[in-house]
C-alpha cells in the first residue's frame, strides 16, 4: 500500500547513522573521552559571529511580516545580488541575480537540477568515485541512471580515461564535488580542464550539451592556500549547485543555491526547468529570515584554523604510522586506506576493539578505503592515536 | 534538452503573481492608496512576540554548533514531543513523538505524502473543490492522478453524491483542506463523519484503507469560536500535513510536519515511506533554529483580532451590496461569487476599472467565483468599498 522504493529509503540502514548511535551507546558504557567518532560531517566550528549579530540586528529592525514572511520563489532579489557580487569579486565571473535560484539546502538544489535535466529513463548522471552516497537517490529517483567512473586511488583526481569509456549519447551531465567528499582532495586546475575538453568533445560527438553539476559546499574549506577553481570559468555548461552548511557551519538551516550562468547551453530552459521542479518538489521560497543573514554575510570566510590544526595532527600522525591517505587540501575528511585493503573489517574490529568509528568507503562506492570526519575536537584527535596505531600494527 | 513537464510548471503564468505585480506597477500611477489587492494570501498579522524572543533568548544560551547545526532527519525528539504534547491537550487525542516527521513547511509534507502512497500510475488522490491550485502539481508529479469533486457551492462543505461516485478502486485518499482556501470555509463535525462513514464503507468495498490527507495550515485561524475538528479523530486512516506559516505568522520559516497516527492503517511503513519519500526530494533535517523556536512556541495562538475585523467588515459590506458569499468562518478568505457569474470577466474589469485585484476561482476549480485575501490592512478594506459598490451596481 506503499511506495515500495521510498520505504526502502526510509528503512535502509545507514551506517553512519550506525557507527554515532553504537558511540552515543558505548559513550554510557566506557565514558565519552573513550569513544572516538569519525562518522558524521557536521562542522564542528562556530557559525561566524557576525551571523547571529545579523539575525538579533533583523529582529530588532525588520517588520515581523518582513522577517518572516513569504520570500519569492527564487528567493530575494536583493539576496541573489549580493550573492552575485560576491563570486564575482571572489571569482572575476559575471554572475547576476537572475541566474540565481535558492533553495533549502544543497540537497533540493541538486534535486530540482537532477529532476530538470532527466528527460527520458535512459538519461545519465556520471558520478566519479568516490562520492557522496546521497547521488545514488537523487538522480535514480529523478528518473535518470547514474554512471560511476572508478576512482583513481592513485591521487584521487579523476581517470580521464575511465571517464571518456563512461560517456555515451544518453550522458546529461557529469557531477563534480571539489573538494571532494569523502577524500578531502582538491580536483587540480589541470583535471578540470581535462574535463572541460573531454565534455566539449563529447558533446559535439552526441549533438547535445554534456553539463557539469558542481556540488560545492566545500569550495571555501581549503587548506595551505590550494586554490578551487571555479568550474564556470573553466567550462561555460557548468551548472553550480552551493550551500552555506559548511562554509559558514550553517548545516542546520539550510540554505544554498541553484547558478544557471546565462552562458550556459539552453541557460533560460535549464533556469526555468529548475524553478519548475523546486516547485513540484515543493522546495520554493527558501527560509526568509536566513536569506536575509546570509545577504548580509555572504562575504564572511570560515574560521579555518582549527580544522587544519586537526588536518595536520592527524594526516601527519596516521602516515607516520604507515597509513596511506589521499592528499587532504580541502573539506574535513581524511581518506586512508585500509591496511590489508578490508574497510569493512577494519572499521568493525576498530569499533569493537577501540571504540573508534570510522565508516567504510564501501557506500562512497570506494571499497577499501575509510573515511574519516576530522570536525572533531582536537583533543579526541590526540586521545585516539594509539587506536589508529594499534589498529595498523595489529596487521602487521 | 530539459524536462518539458517541469519546464512547463516553471513557466507557467501565475494569475496571483501577475496581479500581485500589476498592483504593484499601478501603484507607481496612481498611488499605493489607490490600490486594493486583495490577491496573496500572505499573513499580515505579527507573528507572537515570543517568537522572536525565543530567537533571541536561544542565540544567547545555545553553542553555535547546537543552535545551527543538522537536526535529526525526522525533527529534534524533543521538538516532536512538544508537538505532541500541545496535539494532546488541545485535541485528546494520543500523539507520540516517534509519529511526527518535521518538514519545511506544509509543501513537502504534501509531496512526501503524495510520494508515499502513490504506487501506480492509476492511483487517485481526491480534491474538493475549491482547492489549493498546487494540489494538481504535487500530486500528479508523484505519478498519481487528482480526481476532483466538483463544489457544494450552496454551503461549500462537501456534495457527498459527487464524492461517493468519485472513488474508485484506484482512490488512494481524499484531501481534505479546512478551514479552507479559497473558501473559507470550516467542515463541519457533521460533514466530516460523513466523509470517515463514506470512506470506511468503500475502503471495505475496495479491500484497501483510503486515507483522508487533512492539509491543515488554516487549522488555527477562526471566529466566532466555531470548531476544527482534529479529523484523525473522526477517522482513523488519516494523515495530517500542517505548518506554522498561517498559525504563527511563519510562512517564510519553513516549518511544518506530517503526523502519521499509529492507529492508522499500516501506520509504520507510510511513516517510513513519508521519510524515505522526503529524503528523496531532499527535504530532510528541517531548519534546526526554527524548530527549536516551534518547540518552545508551539503553545502560541495567533491574535486573530485584525483578521476577524477584516472578515466582519468585508464580508458585511459585500453582502450588503447583494454579493453572496459562502459564510468564512476560518482562514483568511472571502469566496464571493460573480455577479453575473463570470468571475475572471469581473476581476479583469475590477482591476481595470478600479485598481481592485481580486483571484478568478478557476484556478481552485470553482469557476464563477473570486476569492477575497482580507489579510491585508482594514484602511485597504474601507478605502476598497466604493469599487466593490460600483461593481455590483455596474452589473444591474
Amino acid at each position: 500500500m506503499v511506495n515500495e522504493k521510498y520505504h526502502g529509503l526510509g528503512t535502509a540502514p545507514s551506517v553512519i547513522r550506525e557507527l554515532f548511535a553504537y558511540g552515543l551507546q558505548q559513550a554510557k558504557v566506557v565514558g565519552k573521552e573513550n569513544v572516538f567518532d569519525y562518522s558524521l560531517g557536521n562542522p564542528s566550528i562556530p557559525a561566524p559571529a557576525k551571523v547571529n549579530e545579523t539575525i538579533k540586528k533583523l529582529i530588532d529592525t525588520t517588520d515581523s511580516i518582513q522577517l518572516h514572511g513569504y520570500s519569492m520563489a527564487p528567493g530575494f532579489e536583493n539576496v541573489r545580488q549580493a550573492i552575485a557580487d560576491n563570486l564575482n569579486a571572489r571569482f572575476n565571473c559575471n554572475a547576476k541575480a537572475s541566474e540565481l535560484f535558492m533553495t533549502c539546502g544543497c540537497a533540493p538544489a541538486l534535486v530540482s537540477v537532477a529532476h530538470a535535466l532527466t528527460t527520458s529513463p535512459e538519461d545519465e548522471f556520471i558520478a566519479i568515485a568516490p562520492f557522496f552516497p546521497e547521488y545514488n537517490v537523487f538522480f535514480t529517483c529523478a528518473g535518470a541512471k547514474l554512471a560511476v567512473v572508478p576512482a583513481d586511488t592513485v591521487h584521487f583526481q579523476i581517470d580521464m580515461d575511465a571517464l571518456e569509456k563512461t560517456i555515451n549519447e544518453h550522458s546529461v551531465a557529469v557531477v563534480i564535488n571539489s573538494p571532494n567528499n569523502p577524500s578531502g582532495v582538491v580536483y587540480t586546475e589541470e583535471t578540470l580542464k581535462k574535463i572541460a575538453e573531454l565534455l566539449e568533445k563529447k558533446s559535439k560527438e552526441y549533438g547535445h550539451p554534456i553539463y557539469i553539476v558542481a556540488d560545492e559546499p566545500y569550495r571555501e574549506l581549503v587548506y595551505d592556500g590550494v586554490k578551487v577553481t571555479f568550474i564556470p570559468n573553466v567550462y561555460d555548461n557548468t551548472i553550480v549547485c552551493y550551500s552555506w552548511s559548511k562554509s559558514l557551519s550553517l548545516p542546520g538551516e539550510r540554505i544554498g543555491y541553484v547558478y544557471v550562468p546565462e552562458k550556459c547551453a539552453d541557460a533560460k530552459a535549464v533556469y526555468d526547468t529548475v524553478s519548475g521542479a523546486a516547485r513540484e518538489i515543493g522546495s520554493v521560497c527558501p527560509p526568509t529570515l536566513t536569506q536575509k543573514v546570509i545577504g548580509e554575510c555572504v562575504g564572511e570566510m570560515p574560521d579555518l584554523a582549527a580544522y587544519e590544526e586537526n588536518r595536520n595532527l592527524l594526516y601527519n600522525s596516521l602516515t607516520e604510522y604507515g597509513y596511506e591517505c589521499a592528499k587532504p587540501d580541502g573539506a574535513f575528511y581524511l581518506f586512508v586506506k585500509a591496511p590489508n585493503g578490508d574497510a569493512v573489517a577494519y572499521s568493525e574490529k576498530a569499533k569493537l576493539d577501540h571504540n573508534l568509528l570510522v565508516v567504510p568507503g564501501d557506500g562512497f562506492a570506494c571499497p577499501g578505503y575509510f573515511r574519516l570526519s576530522y570536525c572533531v575536537s582536537n583533543d579526541m584527535i590526540k586521545r585516539s592515536l594509539p587506536a589508529f596505531k594499534a589498529m595498523i600494527e595489529s596487521y602487521k
